[in-house]
C-alpha cells in the first residue's frame, strides 16, 4: 500500500476521515490471494487430506474414542521403518560412534563400525588435521587420543557437495554396479533424494521474464514431488501415461505424442523417468531405457533418472538397469551428449533410513560451467545432514568379506529384501483374487497400485459427496477399516480410472 | 528445438545438407545461457572464490608444497566445532542412543540422555506405538523390550514441521524465555535454519506473470544466504545500510529513506533484520526493536527476525530482547497485526551443531490459511532431518538441576560462551590497536567485521589487478599468511568503505 500524501492526512476534520484513514493504514498480512500462487497451487498426496484425516482418527483412538478398528495401519508413505522394519545394525553402529566418539572405547559398538566412523571424520576433518601435523601423527597412530581431543567429529558443517571420502565410495559404487568409470566430482550429496530433484528442475525453473515456459516430462501415474516441484517452479507438466494393461510400461509412442502436443504451451526441456516405478511399481527393460535415451537424445531433453530403489527388484526375469550403463553402453553422440541427473537415497532399498534425509545425485554430461553454478547454489544451503551422508556410505561401501560385521550386515540385508519379495508378490496376488480390484505386477520399489472397478451405485455415491471416485474409496476405507492409503488421483491416472497406492 | 520439417529432410543432396541437419539435429544442452538466471545470478560469499583457493592451498601444503606458513586458519565460516570447539556431550550422548538403541544397555550413556532419546522416539513413533496396544504397555513398563524390538527409532520420517515433543519443548522454550504465550502449532522444524528463511521468502517470491516484483529489505552488510535467496527468488533487493560509527545500528529514518526509494522498482513486502548480526556482531536494543515494528507496521512489512545468535551476547550493557517479546509488549493493533517470522538455529549458539542441520521457525500473526499452505510446502520435502530434530530439542530443554547430566551441562555450556566472550573481546581490541584497522565493539554473535584503511598504494594495485580493494587485500592475506577472512564486499558495505569478516 502506497504512502498516505500529507494533503489527505491533513484534509478532513470528521469521523469519516479518521475511519478513512484507518482503513487506508491499517497493516495488511499476506494472505492467499497475495502470497506465491505457486506455493498455493503446490500439491502432495501422500501427505495429504487423508492423512491428515487419518493423524486425527489416531488421536481420537487414543482418547478412548471407539471405532470399528483398534490402530490406523498407514500404507500412504514409502517409509518402512515406520511399518515396523528394523534397521540395519551396522548404519546405526557407524552413526552412534560418529555422534559420540567416546563410544570408540566401548564394546558395544563393533570395531569396523568405529573404522568406518573413523575414516568418515578424518575425511572430513581433513582441514582441522592439517592445523598441527605433529598432533596429526600422533592421532593416526592413536585414535582415541585423536577423538577424544574432540578435534573430529560430527558437528562442523561439510563441504557443499557432501564428504570427500563419501563422495569417492559412490563413485566406487557406480563403478562397480555399471562396470564403466565414475568421478566423485559429477557427484553431490542432498538433503534426500528430494531435496536433489529441486536442484535439478530449479535449473530449468520458469522465471519472471523468460519467453516460455519449460515443459517437463513425467510419467503418469507419478510420485508427487514431481508434480509439486513443477508447480512451485511453474514448469509446464507434460504427463505421459504409461500403460498399465503391460505392465506399467514406457512406451515411446506415447512420449512422442504428448510432447509434440505439449509443445504449443512449452519448450520441452526436461524427461523424468523413476525406475523402478512409483507408485507403479514396474521395472524397465534394457531395451526400453535405450529407446529413452534415443527419444531424448532426438529431442534435446536433459534424463532426470528416479532410481531410488534400485535395490528393490523382486520380478526374477527383471534386473536394474541403471540409465548411465544403458546410455554408455549405446555409445556415439548419444553417450557423450545426453544430460543425465540420476538420483539415489538412503531412504529406500533394503535399509530405509528415511529420517537421516541422506541421498545423492550423479550428472552425466552436464555443461561444467552449469554444474559449477548448480555448485555455487548448493553451498547457500550450506551442507546436507552430515550424519545422512555417513548413513549414504555405508550404503554404498557396507561390510566386506572377513569383516566382523559382514555376516549380520548380509544377513539382515537379505531378510529386509526377501520380506519385501514376500510382500510385494502377496499383495499382487491378493489383490487379484478380490472381485473388483486388478493389480499388475510389482517388479519392484515398494508400491502396488491396483486398479479399482466400482459398481454404479458406489460412483453414484461418490458424485453426490463431491469427491472423485478413489478419493471416496480411501475415505470409506479409512474410516471404515483404519487403513490409510493415497488415492490414485494423488499420483494422477488416465481419465476414467480409479487405483490407489 | 522444433522438429526438422520432412521436406527439409529430402532437400538436398550435397554435403551442405549433412551439416545443415547435423547442426540442426545434434544435441544441445543446458548451457549456462540457458539455465534458470536466477541460479546463475546467486552467489553466497561465506563459501565462494576465496574458501575455493584456500582449499587449493590446503590440497598444495598437504602434497609439501612450500608456503610462508604451515597450515590454513579458516575464519570464514561461523563454525564453532570447525575451529576445534567441543561438543556439548549431552547432545552427542542423546543423538548417540537415538542412533542406536542397543546403547540403552550401554554404561557409556548417562541415565537422563537414554531419557530424553526415548521421550523423543516415543513421540515420534506414536502412530507405531498405538499399532499394538499391549505392546506399547509392555513397552513402557520395559524400555528395552521397546527398542529392543525395533519398533521405535530414528530412521522413519517424522511429521513434515516436526516432531510433536520437540515442537512442544520449542514452545516451552520459547515461553520461558519471552514470558507469553507459544503454540507448537506456529512452530516448524527445518534443515537448519536457512530453509525455514528459504521457505518464508518464498511466499513472496516473484513469479512469471505477477505485476510486480516483491521487495524484501535486508541490512547491509548482510548475510549473504539472504541476498542468495533473493536471487533464487527473483525479489528485489531493498538494502539499507547499518550506521558503523554507532555499532552498526539500526536507524529508523534510514529504513524510511530506502523504503522510499524502492518503491518505484518494487512492492515492498518484508523486512529481514539480524539481531545479534551477522557479520556485524551488533546487539539490537528494545528501543530499537520497537522503532523497527511500528516501520514495518506502518509499511505492511513481514518481519523475518533472523535470531539464530540468540544465545551470544557478550555486551554486559545488551540483552537480548526477541522481536516477538517486543512486538507482544507493544500491545494493541501492532501486536496482533504484524505478522513476524523468527528463526532459531542449533548450528551456532553454545552448541555449534552445524552439521546436524537442526533449526525452527516461529511464525506470528500468520493468516492460518496461508499457514497451511507453507506447511503443505513443508510436506513435499518430507520432513527435516530426525537428529537434527533431536539436537535442536536438547538445546531448548537441556538437562534440569537434579539430573545426572545438569552440572558438566552447565560446566561445558559456560566455558565455550565465556571462550566466545573472551574471543571477542579479544579481536576487537586486536584490531583496534593495528594501524588501518577500525573495529565496532562485538557485542553478540560470532564474527568482527573490521574497517580496513588501505594506503594508495594498496588501492592502486587492486586497481590494477581488477579486484575490489578488499578481495584484493584478503587475497593477499590468505596467499601471504594463510588465514582466510571474507572480503566486505562479499556482505556488501557502504561504497568507499572497505571490511572483512
Amino acid at each position: 500500500m502506497m504512502g498516505l500524501p500529507f494533503a489527505v492526512r491533513g484534509g478532513f476534520s470528521d469521523g469519516r476521515a479518521s475511519l478513512f484513514l484507518k482503513l487506508l493504514r491499517s497493516y495488511t498480512r499476506i494472505s492467499v490471494q497475495e502470497m506465491n500462487p505457486n506455493m498455493r497451487k503446490l500439491e502432495y498426496a501422500v501427505r495429504g487430506p487423508i492423512v491428515q484425516r487419518a493423524i486425527e482418527i489416531e488421536k481420537d483412538l487414543l482418547k478412548g474414542e471407539k471405532k470399528p478398528f483398534d490402530s490406523i495401519i498407514r500404507c500412504n508413505i514409502g517409509d518402512c521403518q515406520f511399518a515396523g522394519q528394523i534397521p540395519i545394525s551396522f548404519i546405526r553402529q557407524v552413526t552412534a560412534v560418529a555422534c559420540d566418539t567416546h563410544l570408540m572405547d566401548s564394546s558395544a559398538i563393533p570395531d569396523d563400525a568405529k573404522e568406518r566412523a573413523l575414516r568418515f571424520l578424518k575425511s572430513y576433518a581433513t582441514h582441522i588435521l592439517i592445523l598441527n601435523l605433529t598432533f596429526v601423527f600422533h592421532a593416526l597412530t592413536n585414535r582415541n587420543l585423536l577423538l577424544k581431543q574432540g578435534s573430529v567429529n560430527s558437528g562442523a558443517y561439510s563441504q557443499s557437495t557432501g564428504v570427500e571420502v563419501v563422495r569417492e565410495d559412490i563413485a566406487a559404487y557406480i563403478e562397480q554396479r555399471d562396470g564403466i568409470p565414475a568421478s566423485p566430482e559429477n557427484i553431490f550429496l542432498a538433503t534426500g533424494a528430494s531435496e536433489a530433484v529441486k536442484f535439478i528442475l530449479g535449473l530449468v525453473a520458469t522465471t519472471k521474464g523468460g519467453s516460455q515456459r519449460a515443459g517437463v516430462m513425467i510419467p503418469i501415474p507419478q510420485y508427487p514431488l514431481y508434480s509439486a516441484t513443477l508447480s512451485e517452479f511453474n514448469n509446464y507438466q507434460i504427463g505421459y501415461y504409461l500403460e498399465e494393461e503391460s505392465g506399467w510400461s514406457l512406451c515411446e509412442e506415447e512420449l512422442e505424442k504428448r510432447l509434440e502436443e505439449a509443445k504449443a504451451h512449452c519448450e520441452p526441456r526436461v524427461l523424468v523417468v523413476i525406475n523402478p516405478g512409483n507408485p507403479t511399481g514396474q521395472v524397465l527393460t534394457r531395451a526400453n531405457i535405450a529407446a529413452v535415451l534415443h527419444f531424448a537424445h532426438r529431442n534435446n531433453l536433459l534424463v532426470l533418472a528416479d532410481e531410488v530403489y534400485q535395490h528393490n527388484v523382486y520380478a526374477p526375469d527383471r534386473s536394474f538397469y541403471s540409465f548411465k550403463r544403458v546410455l554408455h553402453e549405446l555409445g556415439g553422440d548419444i553417450a557423450s551428449e545426453v544430460q543425465l541427473a540420476s538420483t539415489m537415497s538412503a531412504s529406500k532399498g533394503f535399509m530405509g533410513e528415511c529420517g537421516f534425509r541422506g541421498g545423492y545425485c550423479e550428472l552425466v554430461n552436464f555443461d561444467p560451467e552449469v554444474r559449477a553454478h548448480l555448485y555455487k547454489c548448493l553451498s547457500a544451503r550450506l551442507c546436507p545432514p552430515v550424519l545422512g551422508q555417513l548413513a549414504m556410505d555405508v550404503v554404498v561401501n557396507p561390510p566386506q568379506p572377513g569383516e566382523p560385521s559382514y555376516k549380520q550386515f548380509c544377513a539382515e540385508k537379505s531378510q529386509v529384501l526377501s520380506d519385501l519379495a514376500k510382500k510385494a508378490k502377496l499383495v499382487e496376488n491378493l489383490f487379484n483374487q478380490l472381485p473388483g480390484y486388478h493389480c499388475q505386477p510389482v517388479m519392484g520399489a515398494m508400491y502396488a497400485f491396483p486398479r479399482l472397478e466400482l459398481p454404479p451405485k458406489a460412483m453414484r455415491a461418490a458424485e453426490l459427496a463431491g469427491m472423485p471416485v478413489d478419493t471416496f474409496y480411501v475415505t470409506k476405507l479409512l474410516e471404515e477399516t483404519g487403513v490409510c492409503v493415497v488415492p490414485g488421483s494423488g499420483f494422477s491416472q488416465k481419465p476414467g480410472t480409479f487405483h490407489f497406492r
